[in-house]
């Protein structure tokens, strides 16, 4: 059961809490998803070096795995965040940017799927289709399917792999392989921005620290992400002023605009 | 020729097929770059990884090599990345940052320019200077020379390696060797942010990937840049809110600014 | 001796020289700083690669070392930087960014301050009290005491390693050992945006540049990071709009906004 009241008490316990988010992840996002984790209440912290990581995950409370710009040595170290995290218990998110566009992400971002047991499985249409082994053209990073094409896809992976997947498109879906739920929050100017879905990811790792029901953290997380997204776009002259007024919104948005806002459906 | 029409021509044809640029650039303006060819209209990749260089090569329609925060593995994937694209004749870009400033950066520019084939050299005038071999001081990635400085050694280099040179400052000078294109747009809030130069690179590989006539394409690229910088200066008021003006105007240039405000001369 | 009038005159130094300063810092906040150093009139360079460090610290009149995404590559050129500027006399800051978080970077901050002999170590209250071996929780890079809590700790430091530490706080701390100068400028908001600690790092370096009596520096820097962000929180909505108007007012600062506004105590 997911509603603007088990939202709003799961956001105010991040606030309050301000958990340890540990992110592994690519070079364009991490300041935007410090950002947006610090807007949001949580502390965020990047740290990639095998020296570290599991250290680092000995005092998080979440993990982000995002491959956006990937190479041998950070996928070394993803596997011992992960592995550590599996130990601990830390609730953690995969983010397989780009799956689909080379071999090498698709290969690195299916072996932490099937070996490495994400908490959530957060992509875009095309990169939960390329997991799922659906022949699929991808250009890059971009998705080129809609979120409900890509449902068989999320469903088979929720089950086969005992994890969460959520696939954001203009109409989120969130699923266990079971329940489905739908989040139709946001706005047209987000696709122009780069790195919301990498917030996304880092977004909801935070609503895991939290909450390890994970069907509920995810879709928990694109709700704020989609209210966050409409309520920078009615400020917004374009892209570019779009994400400061986004980084507000996260770090402004009460009880009232929860209330009115969510959509959500299961 | 190049005027308001054949740029309004190409910036139409960016935001109609959102070509996949390729970008291996530095740390400082990944998100900066991205943000950029995002509100351009073309679709940015970044990946750097020697693993997926090549594939992701394949599947763009151009690419930037960009040495602002270069270090030796990225140069050899520099290296697989560009002798992929001279492979399938997809046109790359070459940003020399820092050219001059160290010998690092003097030499893999010049050997990414002499044996590398750009189709576009892109540069501040100390850098072009500093390639072309002429005693040069420079004071890190600025220049400490006007753009027209720099024009005898942009003409020597553009007829030697058979590609155009793109000179950015107060007027950008661009030449393949014979004809000048001299752009009078900007502003002088702009060397005030860091990575508008390497925005100007990336957003040359965009025109680049809609026309290959590569002196119009630079032309075009480093008009987009200065129109958006006037349209930007209006509403800021210091660099940092100009940053945000900067893209959103990328984002909604129409053709009425264009034909108001382009100064290109041949 | 330190108030507005020192304060302005180095800020108008840095304004009409414009000194080269080197960073070795973390990719959360490689953009962050080139802006903060470009708004506040200084020439930000960025290089980490062992094939270049020395040169480029060859040419800077500042050197920033940073360990907030540090690994062992970077480490090692750290180290090249440190000691090519203890032989060139180039004064050198080091921020030990989560120090205390993990042993990795517990110990190699520790061996920095210890062997590389900084000017300036510039760190928040946990850090501080990490490096003087006082136990100490962490939560990750975020301090979890005030600035006054660390004051035995960093005057044991500065007199140890013959440095100035400054420790930001609600009121910052400066202190060589001896002396000890409080700022009491800043806002509440400052602590919600990411990388205004490295800002405020590199802020430092670009005064120490200009003045090599480094508690002067040190301090001027504190009141300038001070004053900036409560210029910008008179505009911000939130902690997203406040980042622009922070650095709009690093650029736009006056000899009156210093006179009015800083709030200092020796």
């Amino acid at each position: 059961m997911v509603n603007a009241e088990t939202l709003w008490r799961d956001l105010h316990k991040i606030r309050q809490e301000a958990p340890l988010v540990h992110n592994i992840t690519n070079y364009v996002v991490m300041n935007t998803t410090a950002n947006a984790l610090l807007c949001l209440g949580a502390s965020p912290v990047m740290a990639h070096a095998a020296e570290e990581v599991e250290d680092m995950v000995g005092i998080a409370r979440a993990l982000v795995v995002n491959i956006g710009t990937l190479d041998a040595p950070w996928v070394e170290s993803m596997w011992r965040a992960v592995r550590r995290a599996y130990e601990r218990g830390v609730p953690w998110v995969l983010d397989p940017v780009g799956a689909g566009a080379t071999r090498f992400r698709t290969t690195t971002a299916f072996r932490l799927l099937k070996e490495g047991r994400p908490a959530v499985l957060r992509g875009n249409a095309s990169e939960i289709l390329a997991l799922c082994g659906v022949a699929s053209a991808t250009k890059g990073v971009e998705s080129v399917h809609g979120a409900e094409d890509a449902l068989p896809a999320a469903r088979e992976l929720a089950r086969t792999y005992h994890c969460v997947v959520s696939v954001s498109g203009e109409i989120d879906l969130v699923t266990d392989g079971e329940a489905v739920i739908r989040v139709a929050n946001g706005d047209s100017l987000m696709p122009r921005v780069t790195g919301l879905g990498c917030a996304a990811t880092a977004i909801t790792a935070a609503f895991a620290a939290v909450n390890h029901a994970f069907l509920e953290a995810a879709a928990h997380a694109m709700g704020v992400m989609g209210m966050a997204g409409e309520m920078a776009a009615e400020k917004a002259a374009g892209p570019g002023t779009f994400q400061l007024y986004f980084l507000d919104a996260l770090y402004r948005m009460g009880e009232m605009d929860v209330n009115e806002r969510l959509r959500i459906e299961e």
